[in-house]
């Protein structure tokens, strides 16, 4: 102890209401001595001198306190002090706080939180970003099984903040479990003086804190409900999560699906909003990624040279061909991500998808091969274009056009499955990306029909 | 009239409760015969003979009648006879009756109909697909200024169904006019004998029925209500939307773009329970103007023959240079495009965004250019490969992937803008819409570049 403390006598200054002597006194100390002056005292005089000190100092101090003291202290603070202190008590120290605490009083101190601070105070407990932790408001009522009716409704219209918060009531048993949920019209309409007991059926529906947000996403989907409870591991329960949150975030999760789609990293912020440094960025790496891969085109294109510098007329179609095939790519994956998202599809579906494709490819394929081969004919008698074999060229590009459009079905909407089973983002699998997979694929079709039809003729 | 007509006394029959007679008599007359033997009938009488017709005939007689009797006996049946009836009814006839009716009886009469029937309801009530009115309930609970707390309060218990409905209370006046809405809390935490009146501010969020469903979405985007009345052209209050149809409405809407941004119609079914062959038509539709589009790559390589004929080299690249336009292409629409559905880009951002595109197009041509050269140098370094102009090609690749790269973004930044501008939906510009449309544009860039840079040594 630092033997200075000793010649200040807080606990006096306090009796006799000399504030003034108090805030002399304790402005410069530091925190961690001032938290030892204050150990002795009582809780009632140790808030007195909370009051006084400046807010960050008063956090500081706080901090010091050991466990015991802190949650005497909080109690014997008013609301808005503890508000004060929580507020501007470094993140860190207030986890560790939190972390002690039973979880009533947890969920208690969370709510004296500013929206920015509340984000924090959860992140730090240990809900990983884009838990149903995060999305967690402690702004809920709940009852006990004994009360009866009026008692509870009293309690309601006491504690309930907003019509959110009052539409759906919760019961808990002693031990804080979540035991049921009633809508509060249910308790409106029963006689005063039944208990809540005889209300309850015990069907609920309760999200884990440590869920994926997207978990929670899915629960709305199926439900009609405004507001789902959320329990921690063990079933105690903990908050809620309103649907306009979840709106929020259903929005933002397609928003990411949307972006990555397009080929680039999710943006994470508003398209108007985002510096374009930081924009460029995103987009770069996708960008940079499809263009190395993309440089196996040229590679196969390269091994192709003999071929072309024999039938130039072959590298015209090239384009049209693969391009053809990431079209049919960009349509399967894009398919298959969505319904992925929206819980259509899982893992165990892959093989009726590729069945699905199958078909699908093969017709779409047949679609396009006729035309192209159709496309090159017409060419050939109106304009005499494409020499004199413009027959097997129409075959090589009819047939290539077959083969290039089921591949790039194939693989659109396999790998999304694939992506999802090694546990990466299918919407990875964006229209860009299976693009230039099928791009690099549907040259080495396009090239090998090309040598099985014009082989001894124009190659 | 009908002279057999005559002979029948349904009056008497009536009085003297012989209603296996009144079954007898009515069962084989013709629905219009039956209406007008009704006519002169008070309304007692006639709803007792309505009772006694089958359900589908007692709804075909009904809609014989003339509107101002249909009105009488609407009020004279029990709620279940007047379900009964319309929801037996001919959709064309029963709107036709809705539309003369005032519109505190059409929301009654609608609230009778069964899910399916109110759907067609509201359907044929004139109501676009896509528009608010499609989407709402008429489960709510609307009280009077002049009411006290109390009054209101039973008038709550007793019409609200669900939670739902009872979070937000609406305030009309006398002429069904919304004039205002209250959270069920600020009714139980007023005093009993309060007016109604004294807890308004006036001030509330109303959806117009006629307008687009997406508005619906913007307006729970910016509040945490989680419900919002529905208006008609005359400001009375006709129904209400809740959040988790809206939820349900901004999933499908962020489908449809998904879809549609992969290069498809959108299905407007789930993937694995569309018929296959209904996929592929949807499929089909985009993949063949596409594909047409693509041909003009055909034509325009067919232009260049003579170059690629003289540098096969030049051919090598061409799907590389041209995807990587597709590709900043793809990542610019698609971030236009949701920035749109998500309100953050009006029409009049266009120049912004083409700014911002400018600077970000430039920025990533370059980057795949600096990239793009040095492949080329390298693979020169290394492998001997590109012939002794290699300095020269390198050049030209690179310098055309910047061009391509920021036309790319330029053109696929607005494209959603120029769809949107003509009334059409800015997620058309799809991926591979803009891929297209880029790799056309992109080989004119690349053999430009060539010719400018090649002349006189390769070309």
């Amino acid at each position: 102890m630092n033997p200075m403390l000793a010649m200040i006598d807080l606990e006096a200054l306090i009796e006799s209401r000399n504030f003034n002597a108090v805030r002399e006194q304790t402005r410069n100390w530091s925190a961690a001595d001032l938290a030892e002056l204050m150990e002795p005292l009582s809780v009632e005089k140790a808030a007195v001198v909370f009051r006084l000190l400046p807010r960050e100092q008063a956090a500081d101090v706080f901090s010091y306190l050991s466990e015991d003291h802190q949650e005497r202290l909080l109690k014997a603070l008013g609301r808005e002090d503890v508000a004060n202190i929580l507020n501007a008590m470094s993140p860190d120290d207030r986890t560790s706080l939190l972390e002690e605490m039973p979880s009533n009083a947890v969920q208690h101190l969370i709510s004296l939180l500013s929206a920015e601070e509340r984000a924090v105070a959860l992140k730090l407990l240990g809900y990983e970003e884009d838990s149903i932790g995060r999305l967690m408001t402690t702004d809920f009522v709940r009852i006990r099984p004994h009360w009866t009716i009026t008692y509870a409704l009293d309690h309601i219209r006491r504690y309930g903040k907003d019509s959110e918060t009052m539409s759906m009531i919760y019961i808990i048993d002693n031990d804080d479990k979540l035991i049921d949920d009633l809508r509060i019209r249910q308790l409106l309409l029963a006689k005063p003086d039944d208990k809540v007991a005889d209300l309850m059926d015990s069907r609920f529906t309760a999200l884990k804190a440590t869920d994926n947000r997207e978990v929670a996403v899915a629960a709305f989907r199926d439900t009609d409900l405004s507001a789902l409870p959320v329990t921690d591991n063990k079933d105690n329960l903990i908050g809620i999560v309103t649907i306009d949150d979840v709106f929020d975030v259903a929005e933002e999760e397609a928003t990411e699906d949307i972006q990555k789609i397009g080929g680039s990293e999710a943006l994470d912020e508003p398209y108007m909003k985002i510096a374009i440094s930081k924009m460029v960025q995103k987009r770069a790496t996708w960008l940079v990624i499809l263009f190395i891969s993309e440089m196996l085109t040229a590679t196969a294109m390269g091994k192709f040279e003999d071929e072309i510098a024999k039938a130039v007329v072959l590298s015209i179609f090239v384009p049209l061909v693969i391009s053809s095939g990431g079209n049919s790519g960009s349509q399967a994956s894009t398919l298959i991500i969505r319904a992925m998202a929206l819980d259509e599809i899982s893992l165990a579906d892959w093989w009726r998808v590729m069945r699905r494709e199958f078909f699908s490819g093969l017709s779409l394929g047949s679609i396009l091969g006729v035309i192209g081969f159709a496309r090159i004919i017409a060419w050939h008698y109106f304009f005499g274009a494409y020499g004199e074999h413009w027959f097997l060229l129409a075959l090589t590009v009819g047939l290539a056009l077959v083969g290039i459009v089921l591949w790039g079905s194939l693989s659109g909407s396999m790998l999304p499955f694939l992506l999802k089973r090694v546990g990466l983002d299918p919407a990875t699998s964006s229209a860009p990306f299976v693009a230039t997979l099928v791009d690099v694929s549907g040259l080495i079709i396009y090239f090998t029909v090309a040598g099985l039809i014009l082989r001894g003729t124009l190659l």
